[in-house]
């Protein structure tokens, strides 16, 4: 009970993602975030490898962000050293609120999310390829968002792509004419000369 | 993927729960909602009666408030016409939204939507439990929240708490522990005499 309560948290931490339409336009939180996630999970399904276990992958994608409850978000398009930084901040944050469960769920938990920052196995990869996809879907409905803000061009988004595409092949086609669809559209500042 | 384009506005709706603490304060909205209690289904998965797939409850409490985005959130405590008239709303947005998916989705998403709604299987009635429960456990977090907001007092928190018994034994006792413990600390007005 402490845990779940002390998971509600994740409400208040922003990502740099801004969300278009009615009622919106605000910055994503990592919760509802993670909700979306969790709903491609279910619906996306048969875009991960034959054999993924998509409950292991819904359990990821929930939890995932649960450490930036005291690391914070970290935008995608950061520096190494920031990532790096982040990445500590991260365990950090992981032993203390993972802790909070009974043993055998820390465990648990803690284990699924370590295989999600280790990305080798299928569910990893595809949990993975998710994170990547859902901001790219809200930039394009939102007519650019944090692409524009923040200056991002197509060969930055395109690096992200073959991140998706190590998670699944039809869903790294589906961002790459995302990223084609978006830079048609001047959402998407092309690659610089 | 327009069905995954299409839910992101359940970030956008509104519900009573008043969410408290750092960055917070402010209303909760179903997306996040939705999240709390997936993240519930995993970790409070001993407390559903033997045999009861988590696995469904999770996907059912992922998607129960879908139907928001056209129906909105209706108040818990609203009176008997106003919640016919919503289930009336559900339904047609129902209709409409999971109609968005391919046809062999649309079936197995909707009914388990519908399951939900009719709250006869021991998924459907702990997913209910846990619904119950989470706006119980952020009035307590805020100090009274709704309760005082609305002027809610105990004895209607209390046929709540028969829902969430309806769902799990121990999940109930600990729902009648919380409202105790909130007329206790004042945070919730004890039954009007």
């Amino acid at each position: 009970m402490r845990f779940v309560a002390e998971i509600g948290a994740l409400k208040g931490v922003l990502r740099q993602t801004m969300l278009a339409g009615r009622d919106l336009n605000r910055q994503e939180n990592s919760a509802e975030h993670s909700w979306h996630l969790a709903m491609m999970a279910v619906v996306l399904g048969e875009h991960a490898p034959a054999g993924t276990d998509l409950v292991k992958v819904t359990a990821m994608v929930l939890l995932h962000d649960l450490v930036e409850i005291d690391a914070g978000d970290l935008f995608l398009y950061a520096d190494a050293a920031a990532h790096a930084q982040q990445e500590a901040a991260e365990r950090a944050a992981a032993e203390r609120i993972f802790a909070i469960l009974p043993a055998d769920q820390e465990t648990e938990l803690r284990g699924l999310w370590d295989e999600f920052m280790q990305r080798q196995s299928a569910e990893a990869k595809f949990a993975r390829a998710l994170d990547r996809l859902q901001p790219m879907l809200e930039n394009l409905n939102a007519g650019g968002g944090t692409w524009q803000r923040h200056g991002i061009t197509a060969d930055r988004v395109l690096a992200m792509v073959t991140l998706i595409e190590d998670g699944s092949a039809s869903l790294g086609a589906l961002a790459r004419d995302v990223v084609a669809a978006a830079v048609d559209a001047g959402m998407l500042a092309p690659p610089p000369t």
